[in-house]
């Protein structure tokens, strides 16, 4: 019986989804199977997906509105690590059995709420029940130049390893999220990541590979020395922290393990040349984000921690999804 | 111990994905971030994204080849209703905590299969471990002239309803695959649905309006009349019917309630202006699919059943998917 008091499908999308494509002319008021991304004759479409389960990915019982920011923004932070500006996305929502209007309806607002944010419409997707836990797949969107699309495998030996932000507030967010860690900074930055938006279209033409922070450090700087087929070094000294970070390291130095192997960080890696490191501190500059140079590139293979100028065995290989 | 044997996340997508991906530039050997897809100055993108979850869109021990044709051509189904040509997709793959590789690999196999039959290329998605259910959501991509993808909203007064191949044999095939019917080319349809790939293209030009027949005849074409803001009329003894769908409605005429509400169809329903009907029936030709006129549309609002000529009240409102 509780279940007839529901909405259906049909009026879950014209109640919550529908306002938020309006003024994506090819959503079509999301009454069609299909959305229209137009023709473009300068711009590539970046997409990305990506899929949050509850229990997994986000915390079980986190408001409606930090799921939307978060389910968004990995998203998004992969489009900026492509030198992609989103333009729209498409949602598929698998709710729960126990799914409530009223929690759509936050969900609805944190996504409204981004849209803004990041200047991106909804243009499409698919609403469906599940027996299992809240599942949530996004498909981003974004537009770069023809052929300028950045991707990890175009370092090249010589070229710097640099970051953006602050390394490891993620993964130590996530431990004060468990009430593993005292640090209330960190765990909101972990509830709710800041893609560097501004800063990854920046990189066409300045950057030679990118990639962002969200398997952990060292794991995705070890995709692009795989993709781009070198060798990079690290050197821990150079790796920015924040004041929250420096604090608990100083306090238990075996959290150097989740701060460079346990992602959720959604900064940006990235190797840059010499010659063009000049205007990779003006592009940072102009997105205001810093950027931090804390390895090389060299030929060879994989990645390479120095403490201290003497490399160590790595101590985490990244957060394993399985 | 048992996951420790298993593979992690880049060894399956290596193994099994990154062969899918092969021939598509832009998805760089799902080596990095994003999918790039190509700028086109005279074609739209159509966008569609539907998620599966097994036991609830397909049965729970269906063959893994089976499940990965059923998620795909679902899409597949939807961008012909647009108009457009299919070119590529991103998959996103929740598998259950019981995943086996042996599994992942027949489904790589079906996914394989269909790229061939249908001409298109994986580009790139996500891959993640659920408590809940498989859950499968594919974004399919399909090309398009610019301006001329088609959707529900164009259909006007005096255009003929006309719809592709038979109806109804998905509903009864649902039925079958329960046991609750004898019908095994019916099941066999159900099970591994026939998107109209090669009619859809054809109708740009022609059709003013078109939805797959998804959520069943009667919903579906109630979707044209509430985005084209008219009424749709359909004569029941029009609508065709396949041989074993005769024989079990003969048996049991209760049986309308599924064919005409039951979806699963993965048949075309298009508004056509008189005029373009010469030219329809050389594109159904063309494409090798037949057509068959079951209605009209005039000035009004939603769907009536006409049998025998007289107005029935709606034996059912489609699928419902909640």
């Amino acid at each position: 019986m509780a279940r007839r008091r529901r909405m259906g499908e049909f009026q879950l999308i014209a109640r919550y989804f529908a306002p938020l494509a309006q003024g994506f002319a090819g959503a079509g008021g999301l009454l069609s199977d299909n959305a229209f991304l137009p023709a473009d004759p300068r711009r590539d479409i970046a997409v990305k997906t990506d899929t949050v389960v509850a229990g997994v990915h986000f915390l079980d019982d986190e408001k409606p509105g930090l799921v939307a920011a978060k389910a968004l923004r990995v998203c998004l932070s992969d489009l900026a690590a492509g030198g992609a500006t989103p333009f729209t996305y498409q949602l598929s929502l698998a709710l729960p059995r126990t799914w409530t209007e009223r929690w759509v309806a936050g969900f609805a607002r944190g996504l409204a709420a981004d849209q803004r944010r990041y200047g991106i419409v909804l243009c499409g997707g698919d609403t469906v029940v599940t027996p299992g836990p809240l599942t949530i797949t996004i498909t981003a969107f974004g537009r770069v130049a023809s052929g300028c699309g950045l991707t990890r495998a175009g370092a090249r030996a010589g070229d710097r390893l640099w970051v953006s932000g602050t390394i490891g507030d993620g993964a130590l967010g996530l431990l004060a999220a468990r009430g593993q860690l005292s640090a209330p900074s960190l765990e909101r930055r972990y509830r709710r990541p800041e893609p560097r938006c501004t800063l990854g279209p920046r990189l066409v033409g300045i950057a030679t590979a990118v990639a962002d922070v969200s398997d952990g450090l060292l794991a995705d700087a070890g995709h692009i020395a795989q993709a781009s087929r070198l060798a990079i070094k690290i050197e821990r000294e150079r790796v920015p922290l924040s004041a929250a970070a420096r604090r608990a390291l100083a306090a238990e130095p075996g959290l150097w393990a989740p701060v460079l192997g346990g992602g959720d960080d959604y900064e940006l890696v990235m190797a840059v040349p010499p010659r063009r490191e000049r205007a990779l501190l003006a592009a940072a500059r102009a997105a205001g984000v810093p950027v931090t140079p804390i390895g090389t590139c060299a030929a060879g293979e994989g990645v390479t921690l120095l403490v201290d100028g003497r490399p160590v065995r790595s101590p985490v290989a990244g957060y394993v999804h399985f």
